[in-house]
């Protein structure tokens, strides 16, 4: 059967990086995008870039579509705004692409289970596209982003198995992987490889600064010797503080948990530079070389 | 007056990644390069590949060199064969390419000092090429490595300026960004900014092992979900152990205190998280976000 994002309208609520990209391959691939932006100046970029068929400020520009993609903030994801809940098409297929999707099942299940005649739920397909860039906002969108990349479903046993397939053939069609997993495992994975990532390279920046302080050449000799492996080490750590912030609120927990194993690593190692244990350390180093490549 | 480069054939000991390098951007310059290598099969490789003039396992390869640079690993490097010593031209100017320079300053002027007439010691030049892949061997060496990376010599109140100047010329040659400081200065910079991140990811790629086995659908989903961020934040954790290894035990002391500034920066984070602190991980974050172009 042909896939629901080509027989009907797919709305799309936020034209951020993944909602612009979102826009951007959909329509190239002939679906009819309708776009429902905060601001009317955002409207008339999107406009101008081309981002959706149609884009409004207006939540009823929703009407019709068979399959809504929330590609909100986690905060306003969380937290959304009454009048977009009152303009989501009875009978629709809802998705989210947010990061953490244990609170966002708790909340849109409570949700959707108080509005209409409370079938929503089981129409609701928690989901986050593994993909991004350093860029945010109605500029950020590019084609291609979700190619090759993981697009991560987490259904419930209440999931429409109808919605699942929805949402599936919808990344599909955007070159993704499909992964399915629950909600639970999909937080504390993320925690690991994507929240932790961000504590360990800001700590790392803040430690330069800190460290490079006391050298008797002070700061700047710190900053011009720093090369590609420290830009490396330290480019999600510099990343989108708010984005930061808000992975950490939703999903703390698994990320405290994260944070505890990192911290028994880290000590493991350093306490062999304490002892000079040099025969242990390679050996350490040896098991994260070998480690590295699975995770590619 | 013509750099020492190009009046005197210059020599390279060691035709691994920094070695290879050089070789080939001072022939494709010009210069007459003598190369001392190990090993047989790898002396047959480094012809074939070009990367000097002339490819040796004898040291008397260099005789005649005005210049030699000790391109070596720094466990060699700071307990050289006595053969390479006996070597090394008398008057030449000799500089070493290691990522740590206190170590090698010492030994090399204790090394000198007993050799000759004792005026080695001066024409030493610790420098230290800020250049570097994921690769090693004789296979390693690729044009245009130093191209806009910063070189810096650690001179000593004892060093001979036309020494210095020698090397200073060879860098520059080479496009490299010449830069002095103190020995102590170096090593300080380096521990924090290229020793410190190695087991900062070396760490996090072990905690996402560990943390990973206890998720529900176990490992697997914790390494199917990583992505660029965690593939950047852990390359120079999983790279050469051995390399990392000797970093480490030759600028133990720095990297030491390293730790100490960073076990403080990230326990700070990490007591914001507990203590759902948001605005201040928020600033935290931001400052983290504002440091990071200094370093770039």
């Amino acid at each position: 059967m042909t896939p629901l994002w080509q027989r009907e309208p797919v709305g799309v609520v936020g034209l951020g990086l993944i909602g612009g990209s979102l826009g951007l391959d959909l329509t190239a691939a002939g679906a009819q995008v309708r776009a429902l932006v905060h601001r009317p100046a955002t409207a008339a970029r999107a406009r101008e870039r081309g981002l959706a068929t149609e884009v409004s400020t207006d939540p009823a520009v929703l009407e019709g579509c068979g399959l809504v993609v929330l590609a909100l903030p986690l905060d306003r994801l969380l937290d959304p705004d009454p009048a977009l809940l009152a303009a989501l098409p009875v009978g629709a297929v809802i998705t989210d692409v947010g990061s953490v999707k244990g609170p966002v099942l708790r909340r849109w299940r409570e949700l959707l289970a108080a509005a209409g005649d409370g079938s929503g739920a089981s129409r609701f397909v928690a989901s986050h596209p593994m993909a991004g860039t350093a860029r945010a906002g109605v500029e950020a969108g590019e084609p291609g982003l979700f190619r090759g990349r993981p697009w991560v479903a987490t259904p419930e046993s209440g999931t429409d198995p109808a919605a699942l397939e929805a949402v599936r053939q919808l990344a599909e069609a955007l070159g993704a992987r499909w992964l399915c997993c629950d909600a639970e495992a999909h937080d504390h994975a993320v925690a690991l490889i994507s929240h932790l990532p961000v504590l360990v390279g800001a700590a790392l920046l803040q430690a330069a600064d800190a460290g490079g302080g006391e050298a008797a050449e002070g700061a700047g000799l710190v900053r011009a010797l720093a090369s590609s492996g420290f830009a490396d080490t330290t480019r999600v750590g510099g990343g989108n503080p708010e984005l930061g912030m808000l992975m950490a609120r939703s999903n703390r927990a698994a990320l405290l948990e994260a944070l505890g194993h990192y911290r028994r690593s880290l000590e493991t190692l350093e306490a062999m530079v304490a002892g000079e244990q040099w025969s242990e350390l390679q050996q350490s180093l040896e098991r994260s070389h070998r480690l590295r490549p699975d995770f590619l």
